[in-house]
């Protein structure tokens, strides 16, 4: 639901308390469900009011999603904050939601397509204020603590054994969670033509996932940046038990702190968190980090145009964090001189890895009960869930850029490297 | 040669006429000649100045390439305004150049990365000046008549038979022109997945190959636009001689003038005489122009940052041309909301396409004498040569972006499509 193409008349009708029956004998807490669901271009929901005991569904559609509203406070904060207000509801138990909760937040999706209104000054203001938290060398770091240091075991839940929290790659539609993330990083790596003995430099390795495959299956020796004290454990753990530790290296610091020249540069998941304040920073570190033949890549969540992130993903989930336009991701590699030599964009393998991800989570739930209250429980679902309906219904994308120097020309002539036969 | 990295001082030199012996025994034209080549990052060259009969070489170096300047007129020029007094005084015949005319272009093209200064009160104030000529409906026909319509049987003596005047694709490097070229339009229509009875519109179709491939080839119905009256009549013939002509309508219009709904939007080496200001247009033209999960493809030359074309050629040889950054490019996608879902930089292949053309073109010298002057057959050589010079040492890119509307879910997992075993 989007805060910015609320009409201010919505606001004024809210306030309108005491609740009564109006003339045409609808009460206002009807009224406000149906401008609610016109808002949303009357989707196939229906409203049950928990207080009234009424029904309020779109009219001439058998409704496919039943939501449950506690109370008329939940709805009153709705129709005034719906984007936020949603998800704390929700969160809170006071929105119950009967259906398929993906596509209920897929309809929402469709109904406000991102951007629509860009360019207005509500939208500049409204984007203003929801800019997101500011990544400083602390600020990153208090950031990424929150989302990150929330407990290897609950992530090791419902990530499966390669612990990699990034989109997968499906070879086909049918991959099993663990193929599929294999199978990512030997796309990333084929994309950077990784070979025995090749150093690489890698920036924001959440649990070491594929500094680890670089150095196991490719024979490479790998320097991996991150700033999460607990991935960072993790993955030096990892790096003992594989026989690894004299091959990768773990560092807990941040990537405006690398030093040193390699042949590749990888960073998989980590430009959501680095704030477009520093994309040419990170352009500079790529830059100064690689060989004159050196190659790098960096995949990243993004958008088909620029827009803030989901408010409430941005609050209560990824603190600080913000998926850039193609556009916006060319001030990493613009400034730097850097030559971009393949993009692709592979949203729809996010919506299939965040699947996997929210059916192990919600066979985990018992075990994550022990760990979490219901307020967080909840919190995750309709994250996992509203994160699968953002990438079925093209709200984000997914982009691996390549690149390499300005004056490299030992590239391959076409792409069929990256698919061996 | 870069006039924005022009020292003043050079200027007042220049002028300190008239010219003698100074202290040190070398002669005022020597010591310009050494400022030139410092400026050049004293590459192996020699320079011959033919009324004094001085050789001035850089220090320590064996020369691989000679210059001749016939006159001093032409020596103060050079130092004055040297992008667009080299090429006119080679065009001239002012300078000879013996020995390799593509690897001196390379030495001052890498003398002079691009960008370097980029932000630069001069740099901006130079790219204003050079800023293209304006591309409304009645320029751009100005624009691509002076290029275009310099007559079929001079282009058809070096760009082979399938008069493609667009970088080709070298599936190895071996590969003849004739098999880059149709290499290349079958890499278009895998990735656009055209099929039998797809409806095409191409934006700016050349000669008609691209066209007249999809058609035949692979049974698409097209409708191609394009403003130089040459290249149409030279495309309708052609649809007559191959039996296409209900397959293939040729439209003497503009790309603003497209209409109707397709399933595939295509353009291949258009973008570059659109204009940045008019590139929002162009992105909302192929959005309307596709069917829900229509396909587009726009081929373009381009940069790694944004710069203004050399002016030599935007004067001579392309008015109103540009070769935007994939940043600039997304200027066309971003507000139409269409998605990207692949880039790929293939500069290297212009700079194998290239070399080919000027081979053609030089062993086409006596008919093109009897069509053009020796300015004309000069300035053509200079071009030809200087493209490859600017692809080889990453001064211009090549880049095919594809893209889709942003509803479309009907995407390939994978590219492996466009890899065929």
């Amino acid at each position: 639901m989007d805060a910015a193409s609320q009409p201010e008349g919505l606001a004024t009708a809210a306030d309108a308390t005491p609740v009564a029956r109006s003339r045409q004998g609808a009460s206002v807490d009807a009224r406000l469900v149906r401008r609610l669901l016109a808002i949303l271009g009357n989707p196939p929901l229906e409203f049950l009011l928990a207080w009234t005991g009424e029904r309020i569904g779109a009219q001439g559609t058998a409704p496919a999603v039943h939501l449950r509203i506690a109370d008329r406070a939940t709805l009153l904060s709705l129709l005034r904050d719906p984007r936020v207000r949603f998800g704390d509801a929700y969160s809170a138990g006071s929105i119950e939601v009967e259906g398929d909760l993906v596509q209920l937040l897929e309809m929402v999706y469709r109904a406000f397509p991102q951007g629509s209104a860009a360019g207005s000054l509500s939208r500049r203001l409204s984007g203003w204020l929801q800019r997101p938290r500011r990544n400083t060398l602390r600020g990153s770091r208090r950031n990424i603590h929150r989302h990150y240091d929330l407990g290897n075991e609950f992530y090791s839940l419902w990530l499966g054994e390669t612990m990699a929290y990034t989109c997968a790659y499906f070879p086909t539609a049918e991959a099993s969670l663990e193929q599929a993330q294999v199978a990512k990083m030997d796309h990333v790596c084929r994309k950077l033509r990784l070979k025995v003995g090749d150093s690489v430099v890698e920036a924001g390795c959440g649990w070491g996932s594929l500094a680890l495959h670089m150095a196991g299956r490719y024979g490479a020796r790998v320097r991996a940046f991150n700033i999460s004290k607990q991935q960072i454990q993790y993955a030096r753990a990892r790096a003992r038990e594989q026989g690894l530790e004299n091959r990768v290296e773990f560092i807990e610091d941040d990537y405006r702190n690398i030093s040193g020249r390699y042949d590749v540069f990888a960073s998989v998941g980590m430009l959501e968190h680095v704030g477009r304040e520093n994309y040419s920073e990170l352009g500079r570190v790529a830059r100064r980090s690689l060989n004159a033949e050196g190659r790098g890549l960096i995949h990243s969540i993004g958008r088909n145009r620029p827009a803030p992130l989901h408010p409430w993903i941005e609050r209560r989930i990824f603190p600080g964090a913000y998926a850039p336009s193609l556009g916006e991701m060319m001030q990493i590699f613009e400034p730097a001189s850097l030559s971009v030599l393949d993009v692709e964009n592979i949203r729809l393998h996010y919506a299939l890895t965040l699947r996997q991800w929210l059916v192990r989570y919600e066979n985990a739930l018992g075990k994550v009960r022990t760990m979490f209250d219901e307020f967080f429980v909840r919190m995750w679902r309709l994250y996992l869930a509203g994160s699968i309906a953002a990438f079925e219904t093209g709200t984000l994308q997914l982009f691996q850029v390549l690149f390499t120097t300005a004056e490299n020309n030992r590239i391959p002539l076409t792409r069929e490297f990256i698919y061996p036969r």
